[in-house]
């Protein structure tokens, strides 16, 4: 069975939506890339930092899907890394309100031995130097290095996070932030300035608007569902991610075709993601429910023309 | 052969974007609609107004193209509708610089005798009393209408557009006026809302975000073609209009299935519209051009996912 290596923060969210507000709940990138590759039958290890006030009762349920949570350290004396956010009425656009590192200021990832040969590595949105770190511990080149970052490391890791772009296979990235690392408007112009930094792959998540995929040659993308009502979007571009990465470790077919079906796939997950408050969608998922999804994307985007 | 019947402005346009501006250039939304309409071997007619001062060699270009220009109203002591705008550096806002409406504001159309039994009637975006106007000329119910409108209308005759909406039986109309039309933030809930106003099948266009078709139980959607570069965006929206319309009368098929062909030939021709400043690229197009964008579409959209 093949292994999928995750590193990402596995944290404590308030949230904040026009349809109500939460208390410290589960959140976290590595968590919701871990709950999101949990649905494809396969071995994964998440490597984060929590303190001595994260509940037993959260790693269990990640223990649960089948998730490795050896490589989640505890600071027992340590906060959780704690944020806060309010969206705005569109659901597009939010305000941070508080961004508590604690114990990430610190964080020193450490794999587990036996991840340190994973066909498939998903860097989590963290300082570049902890994501060079995480592929420095392994024992082979993965087979497919995927990482996600955010403009705040662009504006200052940018040295540190070209230097890790060198090792990476895919960089999923926002439309915003894929102009500021390139520095070009036009998406598909960034696309080739940002493979030309390494990764082969682009994925530019555009949010409600889709997700493109680029290699050299190809483009594919892939819409959001147009949903009726989007209840809170936090953690939907990492459900995305760890769909995506999730279906290329089952797979082991990293050819561009099968990227398309990953992106469909992390596209399908991310629609669930958003129905409700943090993790709760995707702790109660089944196979059923996502194949009814996949052919609600068919029946969206698959049209029939002959062409003469 | 099947008949097209359009109405819509035929115009001069000023356009000023990034990368240049030009003089009083061929435009209105009419033109746009019929130059996309005459790749489908159909036969069409423009009903609109012009001044004097329009030239002849412009009418000559539509009729070259087999476009019935015989209702097209010439006003020799009138001057022909003129728009300026000027685009903002991302191409996607604008604005208006000048709108002088010279002889529109008296435009009274008369369908031209052959062309009041038009299986498909398409109403470019204008006063919703013009467009039922049209309507109410037709000698039996047409097969399809189509309507354009915009947030102007809603603003100052939003009852007139109620009514003729009764008659109509899709709408093409922009995320932001589905939005005020129905008083709906959710694009899903604000089709929903506006199929209770009439119109069978809701057509919402993104822009650079592509368009979605819904009717009463299904959703369709067509990204824009990503390119390089968008060198003027004048027209697309009735570029995309024209060519759904045209594909329609061409296959005189109203299934959902078809109507979804319909979207991708309307997004097709859309993707060469903004290439070049005004109508400029949708005078040199020939079917080979049109068959290998129709490809792009597919590569970029279309995957193989099998569900057991």
């Amino acid at each position: 069975m093949s292994k999928l290596l995750i590193v990402g923060t596995v944290a404590f969210d308030a949230i904040e939506t026009p349809f109500g507000k939460t208390d410290k709940i589960l959140g976290g990138a590595g968590t919701y890339i871990g709950l999101a590759a949990s649905n494809f039958n396969i071995n994964s290890s998440i490597v984060s930092v929590v303190g001595g006030d994260f509940p037993q009762k959260y790693l269990d349920l990640l223990s649960d899907r089948y998730i490795d949570v050896s490589g989640i350290e505890v600071v027992k004396d340590g906060k959780t890394f704690f944020w806060s956010g309010r969206y705005h009425n569109d659901m597009n656009s939010r305000d941070t309100l508080i961004t508590d590192l604690n114990v990430l200021e610190q964080f020193n990832p450490v794999v587990p031995e036996n991840y340190r040969e994973a066909e498939v590595v998903m860097l989590g949105n963290l300082h570049p130097n902890i994501q060079s770190s995480v592929l420095s511990q392994m024992n082979n080149k993965p087979h497919m290095v995927i990482l996600d970052t955010m403009n705040f490391w662009m504006d200052c890791a940018l040295e540190e996070l070209h230097d890790v772009l060198k090792h990476v296979d895919v960089i999923t990235i926002n439309d915003e932030e894929a102009r500021q690392l390139s520095g070009e408007y036009s998406l598909v112009v960034a696309a080739r300035k940002i493979h030309d930094m390494g990764p082969k792959y682009v994925v530019i998540k555009k949010g409600e608007h889709g997700a493109l995929l680029f290699d050299d040659d190809n483009v594919f993308f892939a819409p959001a569902l147009p949903l009726e009502e989007v209840f809170d979007p936090t953690g939907a571009g990492d459900t995305f991610a760890g769909g995506f990465a999730g279906y290329l470790a089952k797979t082991k077919n990293y050819s561009f075709e099968n990227m398309k079906k990953a992106i469909i796939y992390g596209s399908t997950l991310a629609s669930f993601c958003v129905e409700k408050f943090g993790t709760e969608r995707m702790q109660n998922l089944d196979d059923e429910l996502i194949y009814e999804r996949l052919n609600q994307f068919k029946s969206l985007t698959q049209f029939d023309i002959e062409l003469t």
